[in-house]
């Protein structure tokens, strides 16, 4: 039992829009396991939608396609694919009903005619409906493969996934080769030190076992697949040479499971007891962000100061006018302040600071793009550090996040 | 001249990484005129690779493949390319010395054996030094084709493109048909509407411009697209027809330009001399950091106030004790004082502020999951506005930032 995701837009080949809408189906089909072997992002014409569709077939049981499904007219997703399977559109009544419900119930103007046709299904299709949006999806089966036709936009795709084909794929299509996969997470130590450092164990996996090695800045995840018929042996041996590999590592390990470095830091802290507060320049409030999309983080985030301005410095977190001139806002006994200043404006055990250039303007001849200090302040004692990167503004900002969430989790273990 | 991508990897298939190198190079190929037909995400093995190769190889004259060049052993890209192009591998003197002093100049331990093969490029390949990592790029020219073999780490990716490979497409691989692109982005109102508003002018589109609806949460992104061999009449008439499409709806355009809605407001407040602060508790400091992302926000852009807890509301806004008992901190003369708090502590002349319930947990009868309150201060006067939204925690922050900066726009137009 073999997937393929195909996603349709030209927002997509001309890169206006990155497709997040696969990886979300990926990882929700790896739950059944249903592996995805191929995604393909195409382009709004009848012939790269038929052409997709036969190739998919040929390689795959499922097939997802989502995108073009909207009501106005570069949307042909529909008319091509009855034209693939031989079939004709016919209005569904039911679909119509719902499409005018929504828009009498966002109390907007007349529904615009362009949407009487999003209750055209293929005559061929069981109709995914869609309470989220007006677009309605669609289920194919034919030999013995399943298609599901989806709109692009995520929120509705996620609701058609998780209400309508998920369920009936757990139901209907189960595999007979179990795919078993379990992650971890390190931090601190670059992808080849790791492998190194791992050789012989990867050396003696089985061949049902692979591993792989997913570097991010900053992190590596390491996954091990297992593949095979039964899946509670096959989870024990995968699991067995995972444990090998966290005590051989296990100073680098944040997590074994597939948890984010926030997830973990913020189920660390709460298990803890142990409260944080960010005081943010270069990085914009991107390391508060990250902490509080993770759900559950108010249990721990008491706040961020995010001051660009050397005054907000100072009269939001109590930075010393003669240590910014003496030694600037860029520099060591700043962003130390900063974080002791959090610490006591929010009142929490920890505190982040960050303050760095992070470009493309403002560096100078002592201070180029890319410097950056970060400070941590924790219970006993406040740590600094002075980090070089260069790159780009997006990269600098998450090379910072990652810098000072990792000497945030230094401190964390040597004080808890 | 068409272009396809190919990115390797199991981690894009099993949804553990969101392919966002695609997109990037999709937008660097497009500048050159060089339109991306394809885009396939496949898996580490062998044969997927070769066909990936074939099918490409057929459908497009430059093919950028990235991803599966590191150390590790699952990176099996370069012996299957070499396969591919019935060529060998051979040690390049330059890259292993290259490679040998980026592990003595981090000041860490010897270089793991492992990346000795990092050396080892297609014979008949030309050599992309990687200023910024261990892995060579390659390029192949054969029978007119051209393929680029990068690494998958999006920042020596992006290296890569920028200094190796976008500079020799630029000077050898002109295209005889230009595609022409020009943006439009609106804000307030619905794909459909918009659509209905624009019928006549859409129909009257020449048949050689297409004309696509991008929507996004909030926003809905106009492009018009025009194939042509005479790269300035096709601008001009392009331009003509967008034209008319801006002075019909010019009550939502919010930019001209292919810009982001938040650089659109950062450039905005730049010109008027205008000064922004947030204050920010379910949105967590996303505001704050999609802002500060933009080049150039510190001219603009004073600092952020993250109030997690009604403490912090209180001791750092100044929000009153009687306004959260009696309100609540979901309400809207809560927000209000936590914009008016923002204003004054950063000195601004604007300020957002948003409090509301994400999800999944914390909601309440009265205030169910995606209740949220948002407040803009301006120089004259302070509004806000409650918002009902569902969904999940991530979908609400993004409709909270989406709905803040609307609101802001709004102030901005009418003030200014």
């Amino acid at each position: 039992m073999k997937a393929e995701i195909i996603t349709i837009g030209d927002e997509l080949l001309n890169g206006q829009v990155v497709d997040t809408n696969s990886a979300w189906i990926a990882q929700r089909l790896g739950a059944l396991h249903i592996p995805v072997v191929h995604i393909t992002s195409i382009s709004d014409k009848a012939n790269a939608i038929k052409v997709a569709l036969q190739q998919a077939e040929a390689r795959a049981d499922v097939i997802i396609m989502t995108g073009g499904l909207g009501p106005t007219r570069d949307d042909i997703t529909k008319a091509t694919v009855a034209d693939y399977f031989g079939t004709t559109l016919v209005r569904n009544e039911v679909v119509l009903a719902h499409v005018e419900s929504i828009f009498r119930r966002k109390a907007r103007k007349m529904m615009p005619a362009m949407n009487i046709g999003q209750a055209d299904v293929l005559a061929n299709a069981s109709v995914l409906f869609n309470d989220v949006g007006t677009a309605p999806g669609m289920a194919v089966e034919r030999d013995g493969k399943y298609f599901a036709f989806l709109p692009g936009v995520p929120f509705e795709m996620k609701f058609l996934m998780e209400n309508r084909v998920l369920p009936m794929l757990r139901d209907t299509y189960k595999s007979d080769v179990f795919v078993y996969n379990t992650y971890l997470l390190t931090v601190g130590i670059g992808e080849s030190h790791l492998a190194e450092h791992i050789a012989d164990i990867e050396d003696a996996l089985p061949s049902f076992i692979t591993l792989a090695y997913l570097p991010r800045i900053g992190m590596v995840r390491l996954r091990f697949t297992g593949e095979g018929s039964d899946i509670e042996t096959l989870a024990s041996i995968t699991d067995s040479f995972k444990q090998q590999v966290v005590e051989r590592v296990k100073d680098y390990v944040v997590s074994i499971d597939n948890c984010s470095f926030e997830e973990v830091l913020v189920q660390t802290c709460i298990s803890a007891g142990a409260t944080l507060s960010t005081a943010e320049s270069c990085t914009g409030g991107t390391i508060s962000a990250q902490i509080t999309a993770v759900p559950g983080a108010s249990q721990m985030f008491q706040g961020a100061a995010v001051v660009y301005s050397n005054q907000a410095k100072m009269d939001v977190l109590g930075v010393s006018p003669d240590t910014l001139v003496q030694y600037g806002a860029v520099s060591e006994p700043t962003v130390k302040q900063m974080a002791e200043g959090a610490k006591q404006v929010f009142g929490t055990d920890y505190a982040i600071a960050t303050s760095g250039i992070a470009g493309p303007g403002g560096g100078t001849e002592t201070k180029p793009v890319g410097t950056v200090c970060i400070a941590v302040a924790g219970k006993s004692e406040t740590r600094a550090q002075t980090f070089h990167f260069k790159n780009d503004r997006a990269i600098n900002i998450e090379r910072t996040v990652i810098a000072g969430l990792t000497m945030f989790w230094d401190m964390l273990r040597k004080e808890g």
